[in-house]
């Protein structure tokens, strides 16, 4: 037995936790504040942590313009922003991408770096301060050192991180995901769960991974029914649970394939997020029942259900999906994912026609 | 819900793991070494942790002198010596003991203060940076922020901590404690034990510590038969991993009633640490029992062991324990430990009426 564990984020989770907690919020003396174009707003995150700044004396300026799915030029640009600003610490407010942003942004307003740098890990000045209010529950971004962007020279999402990005603070307030809309509660709690389930299932899973996704499971089988029919009310503080559980696990072992065959789904074709790694579910589900059908099981049954009806649950989530890529589509999408190395992330051939063959599973010719 | 997660500790867990991390060990240029009169030497550890402090460059002062139950007098001293030498940060190598005084000699290493000041968390020029190397597997102190000190002013153990006092890293080999003896292994593993089993009990419980501690509990119940059997070739890196899970759960809930009863049995009869715990688990699980079955049942159920065989256990493991404290030593005890509100953090009874009657179960009339 062979592992690491870090996870450096002092976290705060309950009702009321950005306005308690002005004092771990106030990491230093100039925020650069960085949120979506509603969700800081809607949610009351943005209003509760400028209030919370405001009583601890921090100057702030405010970005409300990170859109889904952030690019790594837009990020470097606002960290030069952030640098004019005289900022020396960055809140991020919102669902993953500003989220995902706003450690990219740390990165750049400490380091005058071209784009491509940001993906080799390792800062000369190091990097700002991260403090992270989520408002979705899917990513666990929060509580994690990963950030994916969209990085448009590669063609794909890509994804950076180490010990500088994890969050300095991660403070959870489920109410701000109250008003959220019916998809984006079942995108992103699908995401939560799926961040759960690759973790364990990952050739990386650690005996405290495995401690963490094993009850985030266990918790997400009863918000399954809740879900698929809409009643939301009595999840939502689960789901920003799961979401932050899922984080500390994939903090660790990182994702695996669903992942990356997920990535160009969103990237090529606009597909949330979680949907694209629903659609994927059931080839990566047949890929493990293959190869580690034990630990497998294990995760099955931790989830309660059966292979079979976990994957009817991810078709019943991406049933209004009409993608249909086309054959050079799925081989450039199985060349790109076989660059990940899925064999020692998940634990199954990883090669290019291995791969093509899932996307055939789940785009029959 | 409502809670905190804090664990700022770099975990590196495995064979090899010092010898493997000496730029983690290195927090600094000069290092005080902390070790018992033997852990450190026979376990191997010690020899390791200089090798890579060495290959790094870093200039150590070592000190081999650390007892059991370690006094907060005789950790002010180490904490001056340490200063005199300039050391930049403190290396604890050994059991809970030196790990312990690991953590209040870097307290005292940083600041001039006088000893009862130690426990009043807070301060002023912070604390040296601490690397822990745990050689036995029970206290998990490794990758907590709590030491308890023997405090022979207050005549008991008292604990002191906060964020500040946690561990940068910890470096966990478990071939450190191959050579334990069967006796020490006991002691120790039933306390990795207690503090998971407390630790789920818990007011304080948290979903984070529940995945912990149901996880270490599953795992221990599959050391109680070898540890009886005195069969410990094969649990060694189990019992480690099952101290390291049940620290970073007690390094949010803190401990509770059991460690609170069993202090004085410490202090004042020189029972280890672990084996105290075991002679007052019977009264803890029957209090626990009359106020909060459900949840008691919950963690009955992950050890896979009812209530009276996990007793049997636990009077196993005291059998040659022949203490007989008299009523005003009871009295005293009782009172003592009252003092600690287990109504708040034990959901039992905490007067000393009620823990003089726990007491009672333990030592008869």
């Amino acid at each position: 037995m062979n592992f690491s564990f870090e996870l450096p984020t002092v976290v705060r989770f309950g009702r009321g936790a950005v306005r308690e907690n002005a004092k771990l919020l106030a990491l230093g003396k100039r925020a650069f504040v960085v949120t979506g174009a509603n969700s800081g707003r809607k949610s009351g995150a943005l209003g509760d942590a400028l209030c919370a700044l405001s009583a601890e004396g921090v100057a702030y300026e405010v970005y409300e313009g990170i859109g889904s799915n952030p690019n790594v030029s837009a990020c470097r640009t606002l960290g030069q922003r952030a640098r004019a600003f005289g900022a020396d610490f960055i809140v991020g407010i919102g669902g993953g991408s500003p989220l995902d942003a706003a450690k990219a942004i740390a990165v750049f307003a400490a380091n005058e770096i071209d784009e491509q740098r940001l993906f080799q890990y390792g800062y000369e000045n190091g990097v700002l301060p991260i403090a992270a209010i989520p408002t979705t529950s899917g990513t666990g971004s929060e509580v994690t050192p990963w950030s994916i962007m969209t990085d448009d020279t590669a063609k794909t999402k890509r994804s950076f991180g180490g010990t500088l990005t994890f969050p300095r603070v991660a403070l959870l307030d489920p109410t701000y995901t109250e008003k959220l809309p019916r998809a984006i509660t079942f995108d992103t709690g699908m995401d939560a769960f799926q961040h759960c389930f690759e973790s364990y299932l990952s050739m990386r899973a650690t005996p405290a991974t495995d401690a963490l996704c094993l009850e985030a499971l266990k918790r997400f089988s009863h918000c399954m029914q809740p879900l698929a029919e809409g009643k939301l009310e009595g999840i939502r503080e689960e789901l920003m649970l799961i979401s932050m559980l899922g984080g500390m696990a994939i903090a660790q072992t990182g994702t695996t394939l669903m992942h990356a065959m997920g990535y160009p789904l969103t990237y090529f074709h606009d597909v949330p997020h979680g949907r694209a790694n629903s659609l994927v579910l059931p080839a990566y589900v047949a890929a493990l029942d293959a190869y580690r059908p034990e630990r497998l099981r294990e995760a099955l049954n931790a989830l309660g259900v059966s292979k079979d009806k976990l994957c009817d649950f991810a078709r019943m989530h991406t049933d209004d999906c009409t993608l249909h890529p086309d054959e050079a589509a799925l081989q450039f999408y199985a060349e790109q994912t076989s660059r990940k190395d899925p064999m020692a992330t998940t634990g199954v051939p990883g090669d290019a026609a291995s791969i093509y063959r899932l996307y055939r599973i789940v785009f029959p010719d």
